[in-house]
């Protein structure tokens, strides 16, 4: 083997504390017991130190991360414009009782960048834009019903769960509707069997879901499904969470060719800053003006700071094309550091938001131990979650990428893993 | 009159900027649509700038801020301990793929501090953490039904609505069951009458509701309903988001002599650092592993180092004395300028989170040009939310404080406006 792999004790003992005082000791998608981390013991669990495409854990083992904290990492981590732009406006002031003038001027922006967007809402989390579009959608309609597509997230509020998970209540999603996605007819028959009945359809802007290939809109797909919205009045609403800014910065409804009503935006938009917003357009901004929505640190000023130098370097380095040919280079590589090896390695999704599989392995635990074997050697990936390229990756990280996948790879024909076992 | 009063020329120009690209221009709580900004036009609408106990609006006008950006401003606007440890973390690493483990020195900070705290789950609204008790409340006992008192806020999820606000569905709110606080015999009927169905009551520690009196709790009334839980299996939460920390820094319910099975923190967490928690009992640990519940940002490390910074600083200033000492010396003087004045000032809630009505004003008219007059010469206070005490204000503060007060009450005699008219 070209690389040795990491051991993480320290990570252990902070693990083993965390575990007395909080929850699951880390919960959510960036802790063990998320499914994208096994086998659990080749992750580390806390970092220490990040700067550009890197971060350090805390037995201050490096990392290539194509996590990028599970998406706001989108210039690189501690990007010194965002990070002065932020400082400058912390010296004059933060989260005060009326908020900055700042605010103003990150809608307009918004306004100006994004094509469907005639007006900018803040909030915090991805969730809260997301239910903020359901309400509009609600609203607007006077009517109850949501369509999802079939591996859908939209954030965890109790609408967007599912009835056998924890503390859902039948009533809070039994206005759900799911479909498949790239089904026309199905959505359509829905459509139909639902007459006068549906309020919105949200949607991420290509099926984004884990354990799954991703899956981009068929040719014409999204177009048809935009009059269909319209001939039934139904609120179209486009989660750009995870993809947003990312694939264009004029939205993912733009890359795709069609209009949202509403588009929901977080990770990307201020390079971890704390900030997410929902756009949308003209005819929808006295609804969700009508709605009750607020947050007691919504109006700070100092993400809005940050989302203003994010966006403005997103756009001085035409990012969503960078993205593109960095995320391909790494796939090329990573695909022929697995056919070099005797494997198959299907990559879906955009290059720039890549998602893993190694096919003729229906039990998954060939990817999942070759992931491992990557994590181990210095490369941040998860094993069915999609990834995220970053505006700081270089040519460096991506060559020394390649090599560990492949040294990985050979560490599993070492064990004596093969395909279709 | 003493003080000359302000205008809001930039404001105004700020906000027909931000009419076009924000619904409401400003929304929520920090909106002029909201019923506590009454009469619109004499209160500012956007800052500039905040240092202390105070801020100044676009136009240059210097307010003493009682408002404390509805509660986060517990130490003073640009604490330097807390943004000194703000900055030190930011330049290690703040929202990364793995937490930083600055997040278990911050849950074992407030399972130190807080009574009723075995373990500490952080998020980022207030929202957040009142809705996860919620989900926790129903899981653990597998029932549907929450218990509020009128006049009851515990944020902005759909759950938490009521069912004539927009975009809300009678699904969502048809588990709730509304007492009115204080009243221990209805409680205690309605605790019977949905015998085995009630999963939690949730409440604040005492009645902060607008637009009427806050109510503090009667001798022995939270003891009483402890039990009643008790013998019912009903989880007893507590949503301290608005009085936590400046109250009693081991909790409110604490303070009120009795153990809340989970309570919620935000606003006075971080010193206005983006951070909410729910804290409770070793008994509900499991259950709030076992839910679904996660955002982008909610392991973000910059919040938590100033957090830590917070809560610390708090403890060496013995703040919630210090807030009750700085809220009992200012409302002696604001009820002795209205009754120099010949009106009589209703003061209401803990005086660090003081809630003001003037007496023989059922229109709420007197009232409301009052704290119009007061905003227009420098104290920013509103006419139908419970203020806040920061420490960060000054005996200088105060005093100049008290005089605009009176001031105010002199402007509304020379305007011929009289108590009971």
């Amino acid at each position: 083997m070209k690389f040795s792999t990491y051991s993480y004790t320290k990570s252990r003992e902070a693990f083993a504390r965390a575990f007395r005082v909080i929850p699951s000791g880390i919960y959510g998608h960036q802790g063990p017991s998320e499914g994208c981390y096994v086998p659990n013991d080749a992750f580390p669990l806390f970092s220490s130190r990040a700067k550009g495409s890197h971060f350090w854990d805390l037995d201050g083992n490096d990392y290539i991360d194509y996590m990028c904290a599970y998406g706001p990492n989108v210039l690189g981590y501690g990007d010194e414009d965002v990070d002065a732009a932020a400082l400058e406006q912390l010296k004059k002031e933060d989260c005060v009782t009326i908020p900055s003038s700042i605010m103003v001027d990150f809608a307009e922006l918004l306004v100006d960048t994004v094509a469907s967007a005639d007006w900018a809402f803040f909030a915090k989390n991805g969730t809260d834009v997301t239910t903020l579009a359901v309400l509009t959608a609600r609203a607007a309609t006077q009517r109850k019903k949501i369509v999802l597509f079939n591996g859908y997230y939209h954030g965890a509020a109790p609408w967007a769960q599912k009835l056998d998970y924890p503390g859902i209540l039948e009533e809070e999603v039994k206005n759900n509707l799911y479909v498949e996605f790239n089904d026309y007819p199905a959505l359509e028959k829905l459509f139909n069997d639902h007459k006068g009945e549906i309020a919105g359809l949200i949607a991420q802007p290509y099926l984004q879901a884990n354990f799954r290939d991703n899956l981009l809109p068929d040719e014409g797909y999204w177009q048809k499904v935009r009059k269909l919205c319209d001939d039934h009045g139904v609120v179209l609403v486009i989660d750009d969470v995870r993809a947003g800014f990312r694939l264009d910065l004029a939205g993912s409804d733009h890359y795709f060719g069609f209009k949202a009503d509403l588009i929901c935006f977080c990770k990307a938009l201020a390079n971890g800053y704390n900030v997410s917003a929902l756009c949308g357009r003209e005819s929808l901004k006295d609804v969700v003006s009508s709605i009750t929505y607020t947050g007691s640190y919504w109006m700070s000023a100092v993400p809005f700071a940050a989302g203003i130098a994010c966006i403005k370097k997103l756009k001085a380095l035409n990012a969503p094309k960078l993205f593109e040919e960095l995320g391909a280079k790494l796939m090329d590589g990573f695909k022929a550091a697995a056919a070099n090896n005797g494997f198959h390695l299907v990559v879906s999704g955009p290059a720039s938001l890549f998602y893993l599989r190694l096919a003729d392995d229906n039990s998954l635990m060939i990817h999942q131990q070759w992931i491992a074997e990557c994590v181990k050697r210095g490369i941040f990936l998860t094993s069915h979650h999609n990834h995220f390229i970053n505006a700081a990756l270089t040519d460096e990280d991506i060559n020394r990428s390649i090599e560990i996948a492949e040294d990985a790879f050979h560490a599993l024909k070492k064990n004596g893993i093969v395909p279709g076992a």
